[in-house]
């Protein structure tokens, strides 16, 4: 399923939802097409973009509410802070915050149990004006490890530290929790942080081990591959954002609690620098700013990693993403944002534009995203699904749009 | 400093050693190049290609003895493993190990301590034929990091866990340290991988911290950039290898003790996907294998990581690498190795042949180098230097040779 939608956020009517989007315009159209000045606009002078997403994986209808709500209430986030003048970083992790709380999210509170029965999280952010990122991989016991991936970032931003040291960037298990803890971040005990869907899984899947390593002694090959930890049936994979601020600042960031049942100290592509997420601004070799959030299976880092290296490129870009999807089951999602200066508004001395194109895309049964202007405020939200009868892992959904940005240049 | 050098494995009398090399053509012809067959070729059945460096950093003429043996005991080590008809993966691991086990280097025995005093190391390890990759990061009390790496890989090609659960490839910290026990890696108690060097390191670099929060309280700034912690004066940074064996398979491995003093469970490049090392085997797409290993300050990370997934377009990766060397005070190094059929040894049916171009490159004041082809089983060793006068971080070696590996096949 591939459709492209046109989504003003400054239009006066904007549409309400994104199912009631007309899925038209092919790919490369859409991305190349520059929208036509509306007469109605209400420009202000602050404003901003969010794209994000509470997981690729499997929505069911009996809690798609509350998957939109996440999105929403995530989206809201951003836009608070991008309407008080924070930059993308900022507005980004506000938006992660907000997902990593959910329940029903696997990051932050209610992530996936690992094999001794603990919360070990990743997290990382980019800010698309410095390059700069932080990252903690196999956390435990912080509530919001996305605040300590920002932190670091915004600690190396400060420069060397005493006697010349170099700031660190990514931190990991103890060490993390530590520095977190060293500054200011509050410590929150594991069992607050598990719930009781996150406990249950845990139960049924150590079961489920333990089942399969008994048919494994009893060499029943045929049942054990029924027998899979609830990764990717009824659990949700990394969650994301992706943020422009009016200044055309980019930034993503990415969380997750990992896979089920994986061994403590794994980390996963959350905290991998260029897999989990990317941020580059504009610049004098590009005219275009892009952020990328990816939600995926590990073992195929090296997909996310080249395609998100490779963006600028679409055709590579989206090539790589069908390699992907022609591997057998390889499941994963992403969210991009890339925007320019509008044409238009370049010629107008008191007139700032930027054009947003954003897409998401998932090879999973389903994803659910929502984004937000803050120049309307309104959020839309939506669980992509695959074409019926289509195979995850087999077939890819891309749907996206595009949002113009205008302000008064002061 | 560019030179480029012609060396071939099989001819009957190769260069004793790369001081002798002479440095004539361009690099951008040397790639291209391919050489003319040798008719006195002694083709035996099994061979190979390694390269090896034990630090980009400052080596004094006093250890030159010193760094140059460990570079050629790696050497040796591989191509042991590629002679008894080991896969590039395995010799490469088996190169590592020994400049692990160097107390001159900065990785495994003798690594940097940290902030509490204590050895984390990061490593990692790449293959070519399967693009899988195997990491550790902050791990303690082992010996051989690269071993941990090593044997996540080949775990990970043995397929899914019980009930279905995908294998870890990078685990960090306690977890990291416990699977390796679990997976028959003896511990080794940290007191025994520091030496006398590592330990008064430290002391020095204590005080230095001392004496600079000191000066911060009485703001004298002046002397304080002078302090800075021994990282890139007296020490060494992340070894690393490149392997080619005759099957044309190619891996890459590194190994790293970390920043002096850094954070505990801080994770430099060297366990990080994609900017430690890589590897890739020719494919339909490509006709080259290439294999790459970098040593360089983690918060430029993402020059090293784009320079290898660019690297099939040389200008672009040696601009990659100009664009570090035009940062203020970037210091890092590569090895980098690339191979493919020769055409002579395509047209005939009992012969094959590869074509192994090799460099090294370096901001850094020094960096020593060794390499050494299966079929003469004489290791070159080098110490290269940035030209006098020059300053690291703002200046560019680069030197590198060819190779012609040559058997009958069976």
């Amino acid at each position: 399923m591939i459709g492209f939608s046109s989504y003003a956020g400054v239009m006066e009517s904007p549409m309400n939802s994104a199912e009631e989007q007309q899925h038209s315009s092919p790919l490369a159209t859409s991305w190349s097409k520059k929208e036509e000045p509306n007469k109605n606009q209400k420009p202000k002078g602050v404003g901003g973009f969010v794209l994000v997403h509470a997981g690729a994986g499997y929505h069911s209808e009996s809690k798609a509410k509350e998957y939109k709500h996440v999105c929403k209430r995530a989206c809201q986030r951003a836009v608070d802070q991008l309407k008080a003048g924070a930059l993308a970083v900022e507005a980004v992790a506000a938006a992660l915050v907000e997902l990593e709380d959910s329940p029903f999210t696997n990051a932050g509170m209610g992530s996936n149990l690992n094999l001794s029965g603990e919360i070990e999280c990743d997290a990382s952010i980019m800010d698309g004006k410095s390059l700069q990122y932080g990252a903690v991989g196999a956390i435990s016991g912080i509530k919001n490890p996305v605040l300590v991936a920002n932190r670091l970032l915004s600690e190396a931003q400060k420069g060397k530290l005493s006697a010349g040291r170099i700031p660190p960037c990514f931190l990991v298990g103890l060490g993390a929790h530590e520095w977190a803890i060293g500054h200011g971040i509050p410590p929150c005990p594991s069992e607050k942080m598990a719930t009781k869907f996150s406990l249950s899984a845990y139960k049924r899947n150590k079961r489920k081990m333990e089942v399969a390593e008994e048919m494994d002694t009893g060499r029943n090959q045929t049942k054990k591959k029924r027998l899979s930890a609830e990764n990717h049936s009824g659990c949700l994979d990394t969650v994301g954002a992706v943020v422009v601020d009016l200044e055309g600042n980019v930034a993503a960031a990415v969380s997750s609690g990992g896979l089920a049942m994986k061994h403590p100290g794994r980390v996963g592509q959350a905290a991998h620098y260029g897999c989990g997420c990317w941020a580059e601004n504009a610049c004098n070799m590009n005219s275009y700013s892009t952020a990328v959030s990816t939600s995926g299976i590990p073992q195929y880092t090296h997909y996310t990693c080249l395609g998100q290296k490779q963006i600028f490129d679409e055709n590579v870009f989206f090539t790589s993403y069908f390699i992907m999807a022609s591997e057998d089951r390889v499941l994963g999602g992403v969210i991009v944002l890339r925007c320019c200066r509008c044409v238009e508004a370049q010629q107008s001395q008191n007139i700032q534009g930027i054009l947003v194109e954003f897409l998401w895309s998932h090879t999973t049964e389903s994803m659910c995203v929502g984004y937000m202007s803050a120049q309307d405020s309104k959020a839309k939200t939506h669980i992509s699904r695959l074409p019926p009868g289509t195979i995850p892992g087999q077939s890819l959904a891309i749907e996206g749009g595009v949002c113009r940005l205008m302000s008064v240049a002061e």
